[in-house]
């Protein structure tokens, strides 16, 4: 079962199972390390890190483990800057300000010089793996990166966007189905168009590409595991069930929101970052989703909420946090990500004896 | 594999393959029987069929096969009554009928009376299996059914729906993920937060009923099959995979489109019949999509459009007609049940094999 896949052996892992790079704290050097360690692939969520933040935490990861790991990294974008829709959104975040004493910040800065230090850094680095999310980098990085034996990975939400992933010379593709927590990678197609369940997209996805498809999307345990590999996939990327792991470095109030909700509560909302995400219903959503349309776009709306939900957390505030999570809390549990990788080894082992 | 299962068992069933009840004349006597002999189980969609209607379609039926087959039906429902939605509705279809040389149909008719025909038709037919969808029936038609020795069916869109499935006495639950194709079957939860992924509803409704659950959505071939059992299904249901073999007896606009669809092109909508189904994107659906919210309820605003749809397969626009279809259609193909099927057990146990 698990010797047989060319997934594993182009990553140097041992089990197809990928920890998602969650940004915003959730992948600390700890869960990437346990999740290497165990024979997945941990994944730094550097996309709202500094080159020099994200060189210092591969320099802590590497402490832990000398297993192969990934750094995800957010593709640039260049936001309409627009000070009517900045300043009604201040308005609409004054009152959390209020409450929270927490500033209103300054929007600007550049993202694409940042991003090429970042790239500097993984090659410097020799990090094995590097992923990218919200579009596709250019040929001449992805070819860069490549040439120093790094594996590239991208990610789709169609099959659209598998294909361009292909055709820009990526290693592998995540496809990620609308059961995903955090941010829908769509950057070819409409958000909405894209919204299609890991069922349906596996499976469509690894008939047009021939790079090896790796599903995200609700993927919780052994069962998960099993049938994406069962539906062409040859890896799955899991996010919220290591969000609930002791290794994880999400705030506690995610953590608990998570293990207690159910399959209805998430929701694919652009109030945080202005940027669709699935998250837990919560007071902050319910307040900001009318206005959702008339928001900056990201990452200008993130940076302007940022401070409210770093505050809200410290203030034990869970109804003004982001909740990141996928669309099957119920199965979540909090333990460790060896017990979490063992538990999901033996349930396929289990499954396929039993046929 | 296919011997070791309960569900097939009570069914008298070979596979674990239920041909989804698709209303409004997909499922012709030919498809069922083709179905229930090819060893799954066919279905009549008997939701908008009179009791006479039925049960001439079920005397067809049983010359065509002796297997058992099952027979779906509406839970019937009392919409508000609405005339200014009504008369805004018709304005909205005026051109439409126009074009199309279609009358304004009468708006009215109490559909509960003949849901108590159709149960009776039912047990005097001794139908093997009877499937509900738009919420549960009441206890005692439930146990009605089963003191005649007829299967029970219900259906859920999340686990609060499953669960509520089971204490009404439910033999069996199908869960539709997100994915499927036409009417939701949501009743106890809102539309919005009921839109749950098959890899996400699946696992978490099995891990909280004791009934077999039949998973739906997005299935299409022996991945999904294989895959939906992996996740702690004991069947599936499939619809969008019926809909264009050789016996259905869907309009070739209808099938024609699901064959040359993509993922990105189907969209939930109420614009036919006043109830979120998935569909096919259309010149009709995008024409009515803005004023959604303001359309009489089902079953009032699928009175209002029939004649203009079925008018519209007659003429050849299909830009007018509901699309049904999951988000799979770039699996679709043109082919018997027969094959269909077998193509499907092969692939199964070429996957299993591997292992």
């Amino acid at each position: 079962m698990w010797n047989n896949n060319k997934l594993t052996r182009t990553l140097g892992i041992h089990y197809p199972i990928i920890q998602a790079g969650m940004a915003g704290g959730t992948t600390t050097p700890e869960l990437i390390a346990a999740v290497s360690t165990a024979g997945g692939l941990g994944t730094l969520g550097a996309g709202y890190m500094t080159a020099d933040e994200m060189n210092e935490t591969i320099n802590k990861i590497k402490e832990l483990t000398d297993r192969p790991f990934g750094v995800n990294l957010f593709i640039p974008e260049l936001p309409e800057h627009c000070e009517e829709k900045i300043d009604k959104a201040n308005e609409l975040l004054r009152p959390f300000r209020e409450k929270l004493n927490v500033a209103k910040p300054q929007v600007g800065q550049d993202s694409t010089e940042n991003f090429a230090k970042q790239l500097e850094v993984i090659i410097q680095q020799r990090v094995a793996v590097c992923s990218f999310t919200f579009g596709v980098p250019s040929k001449e990085i992805v070819q860069r990166l490549k040439q120093e034996n790094i594996v590239v990975i991208g990610t789709a939400t169609t099959v659209k966007e598998a294909i361009i992933n292909e055709e820009q010379g990526m290693d592998m593709v995540v496809v990620q189905g609308s059961e995903a927590g955090g941010h829908r990678g769509a950057f070819a197609s409409s958000f909405t168009d894209a919204m299609i369940g890991t069922m349906s997209l596996v499976p469509q996805a690894a008939d047009h590409v021939d790079i090896p498809v790796i599903a995200a999307g609700g993927i919780m345990d052994g069962r998960g595991v099993l049938a994406a590999l069962t539906l062409g996939a040859q890896a799955v990327q899991m996010g919220t069930a290591f969000v609930t792991t002791v290794e994880s470095g999400a705030n506690q109030q995610h953590i608990d929101a998570i293990l207690t909700s159910t399959e209805e509560q998430t929701i694919v909302t652009s109030v945080f970052s202005g940027k669709p995400a699935r998250g837990i219903q919560n007071e902050f959503i319910r307040e900001l989703q009318p206005y959702e349309e008339g928001l900056p776009d990201y990452p200008i709306m993130n940076t302007l909420t940022s401070g409210i939900r770093k505050e809200a957390a410290k203030q034990n505030r869970p109804e003004w946090i982001h909740l990141w999570s996928g669309q099957s809390p119920r199965m979540s549990k909090k333990q460790t990500v060896n017990d979490l990788l063992a538990d999901i080894v033996s349930q396929i082992d289990g499954i396929v004896h039993r046929r």
